[in-house]
Formats: structure tokens, sequence, C-alpha cells
């Protein structure tokens, strides 16, 4: 495994957005992409907080083709692809590596709920051996209240063991201070995202490598301004300001509030709209949120 | 709507049988649904207790196709078509209507959590108008143990008056009995199965129409066999048989127990594998449980 070629830093699991026929709206989603990137933003293209769940296969192979050819750089990408059945999963990451990805980020099958780890290892080897390319590499994404399947100590330990230079990291998106802590002593130098810039600084103080969080969508510079300085006496008061941001947004449902704010600073209502089951915000809610980041100051430059 | 039109009685989610490289094991599963057929048993293929989930689009329509191709009755079928995304959820559905099932067995998308009822009723709309087809025949499929999102009264009461030809039914595995009771007291005439046969005779006297369960695998004549006389004298005792044996599958895991016992009795090991994330049973749960069916004298006759 070559070390200088993991991914750190700052990634947005990147909004989608949706035309009235509710397909995706190409020309904004690369757009939006490219405004990220300027800022120094990996793509997490396809996770949750992308409605990639309520995309086909085919809709998330094509708008991967589209960034790469709109000249997006691959190796900053991470993509979402893990499904609920092993083909599905296989199609999607075999894409990503072909495209020259960074990583991917790997939910487990997660319709089935209280399977066994020997059940989750076997779906994790199954997939890696049919992918069958050396260059692939899996964020392996725990998020225990999204999914309901959540990624234990032992499964983890027991990927990482078998498969040294393809598992290489995760994104822990359960919030749960102890658990990042108990996975950074158990695999030091995994490369460990947290899930939220809440938890950035502490991330990276227990060695940690970044996070990937739905607020990097409106605010990509002033979280990546944390992880470049995380080591220098300016942190906890940067830390401090990101929680800011990120408190008012997280009053409201994360997906909705984001296209909410996307769509008001960008002067762009198309933004405001979402696939279902997920429900754009109401008026009420929607002007609160934008009052309450005017309140404390907050902008969205170049967007 | 055309009552007669309706589908009652016994239905298995029909278990899938897997090759040694995962792929669907046709063969076996073809026989597998003609041994229920000719049992009265109608053929809710592609459920939980079919792995579906585990399957990518293109298996399920594929086994479908050939399953008709096999002269199995479609009109006997309620294929499970629910999916996490639209698109996905829209193909199957039309695929499995062009086919003439009897109707569809359709999970809300299950990926994204705490959504709100009018997120769902928009998929369920979105996917009926897209689907756009009168013979269409949705059961809405009530799991919250295993889907994470439940259908509410004020839901389904919203989706049947919006389109009273159309959403027509619900399986409800929640197993519980005030909401089955609820629901038909809600809406009388509404084609409700229960999850589970231990809830069947509860359910015909509340006004349902029958039961969709993992054990009508196993045991469809004797279930069947209370469906049939649920009016009669014979069945407060028929259901207390049905109970014995339940009760000794659902001992382990469901879909490990069922192979186990179809590999057991019908003499075939090839049977006894699942696809990850799904593990078999260990020697001794399989043991445990031939050796308990035993005692209470189970029988397969004809597999």
């Amino acid at each position: 495994m070559n070390a200088s070629s993991l991914m750190s830093g700052v990634l947005a699991p990147v909004v989608t957005p949706f035309k009235d026929d509710y397909t995706p709206d190409r020309d904004r989603y690369l757009k939006h992409c490219q405004w990220l990137a300027a800022q120094n933003c990996g793509l997490a293209v396809f996770g949750t907080n992308s409605e990639a769940n309520s995309l086909s296969i085919d809709e998330r192979m094509s708008l991967l083709d589209m960034l790469v050819e709109g000249g997006v750089d691959p190796t900053r990408m991470m993509p979402g692809t893990g499904c609920c059945s092993i083909p599905d999963t296989v199609k999607l990451t075999k894409h990503a590596v072909d495209h020259g990805v960074g990583g991917v980020l790997m939910l487990p099958p997660f319709y089935y709920k209280n399977v066994s780890d020997e059940g989750l290892y076997r779906s994790f080897a199954e997939i890696i051996e049919r992918v069958g390319d050396d260059r692939l590499r899996i964020y392996l994404y725990h998020f225990p209240q999204m999914s309901a399947v959540p990624l234990g100590i032992e499964l983890v330990g027991r990927l990482q063991e078998a498969f040294p230079s393809i598992v290489v990291g995760m994104k822990d998106s359960s919030g749960d201070r102890e658990n990042l802590e108990a996975m950074l002593r158990n695999f030091p130098g995994f490369g460990y995202f947290v899930g939220s810039e809440a938890l950035l600084l502490a991330n990276m103080r227990a060695g940690g490598v970044g996070c990937i969080s739905a607020t990097a969508n409106i605010n990509p510079a002033g979280i990546d301004g944390l992880f470049q300085k995380w080591k220098t006496d300016e942190a906890d008061a940067l830390q401090e300001s990101l929680n800011q941001v990120r408190g008012t947004v997280q009053q409201f449902p994360l997906v909705p509030a984001l296209k909410t704010i996307i769509s008001h600073y960008g002067s762009d209502s198309e933004w405001n709209r979402l696939r279902p089951p997920l429900v754009e915000l109401d008026d009420a809610q929607g002007e609160k949120l934008i009052a309450d980041l005017q309140a404390i100051g907050f902008e969205m430059p170049g967007l």
C-alpha cells in the first residue's frame, strides 16, 4: 500500500439537484462540484446527503461519467457504492475504480437487520473478490442511525487484516466520539473520516484524516480552514466557529436545509427540490434557517 | 375495481436457492414454486424471506420471466417490487404488471429514516403515475422491524383515497395485533394480509384476507387448511397446530431455518446456502431444528 495515495482532508457528500421531473440536473450538479473542488473540497458523491439511495445504479454511473468528462479530478472523489445487493455494489464499484477515483465509500448491505459479522464479512469479501482490482480503496461507511447496520471493531479488524491494501479507512457518521477514539486506538494509521465537522478537531487529534460532512456543501472553505490549521493555536476557535454554522443548519433536516441554503445564496430556486421520500423545508422553516444564518454572518462566496 | 380480482389466501414469500457462486439456482427455484402452487399456495416472490433485497433488479426480472415461462400462474403471484429508488421500483413494477401478476408487494423506500408521510405519499404517487397502468394492484408492505420505515394509518388512508382501485391491500409483518385491528376498522374491505400464520385466524375474524408467511414455504397445506376452515369449529385447533410448527422454526433466524428444513426434507444439501449478508445455521442449530420438528411429527409430503 502506498500511503501517499490515501485520501485525507475535507469532502462533501455532494447534494444532487433535480429537475421538476425528478431527473438529476446535470448542469447544476457539475457546477456545484466545480465550486466545491475550487475550494479544496473532495467529492464524496453519492452519499446519504446526495440522496444517492434514491438514485438508480444507471443514474449514478451516468453522473460520475459526466463529472469526469467535465474535468473534475477523480482522485479527489470518493463515490458511494454500497447497495443492498452484491451485484449492484460490484457494478458501481468497478465503474468508479475504472474512473480512477481516490476511493469508494461503502455502506454495508442495509436491508437485512441484526445480521452477523460473518455475514457482513462475507459480503465485503465477495465484493472485493468480484471487483478484483488492486486499485480498489474502500472506506467503510458506519452510519447506524441511517443504515441500521453498524460496523463494529471486530469486523473492521478482520477486514483490515484480510485486505490491508484495500480496506484502508472508514467514514464514521455515528457522531460517537468514543467509537472514533476506540477505532483509532485499535487501528492506528486507518484512514478515519468523521461524518461531521463538529468532530473534526477531535478526529485529527486522535489520528484521523479528515471529515466528510453534509455542511461541507455550503461551508467548504471554513471546514478546510480548520483541517489546514488543526495543529495551530487557532484550532479551537476555528472549531467553535464551524460549530456555530453546523448548529444553525442542523436545527432542520439536513438535506432539505442544504438545498434551501444553496437555493437562497445562489439565487436559484431550482435547487430547492428533493426526490421523494425526502421533502423540501416549508416556508417558515426556510425563512428561519436563512435568518439564523444571516444573524451569524454566514456567506457563500463565489457560489 | 373488480373485487373478484383481488388476491386472498395463503402466499409464501418464496425462498431463493443459490448455486455455489451465489447466482440464483433457477431449476430448484422453479421446482419449489411448482411444489408450493400445487398446494394452493400463492407466490409472494421477492419478499424479505426471498433474500430479494440481496438480488439485483435484473436478477429479479429474469427469475420472474423464467417462472412465467415455466407455467406458474402469474395471477397467484405477488412479486416484491419496492426498492430504495423510484426508478428501480417503477422498472420492477412495470415488468411484473406486464406479466399479469395478481398484485405487487411494495416496500416503501427504506434507506432514509424518519421520513414524513408527505414524502412517502409522494413516493408511492410518483411510482403509480410512472407505471401508469390500470392493471396495477399494490399491496403496501408494512414491516417496521426490517424496513425501519413504518406505514401508518393516515398515510394508508390518503393513498387509498387517492388511488382506490390501485392501493388495494397491505401486508402487515409487524406482528402487532392492535395495528391489524385498527387498520381493518378504518379500512373495511382492504386486502389485509398478516405476515405470520400465527395471526391468520385473528386476521380473518377481523375482516382480513389471508397471510403471507415465511413458514408457508415449508407448511403450505397446513396453513391453507386453516384458511379454508377458519369459519368452522376446527379453526382454533388448527391455529394451535400451526403455532406449534411456527414456534419451532422461529427459534432460529427464519431464512436460514427454512433453507435447512427444505434441504433436510428434500435430501438436497444444495438448498442450504444463503447470499451474504445472511448466513446458514451452524450444525448444532440445524440439528436441533430438525430434531424439534421431528418431535412434533412435522413432514413435507411431495417435496
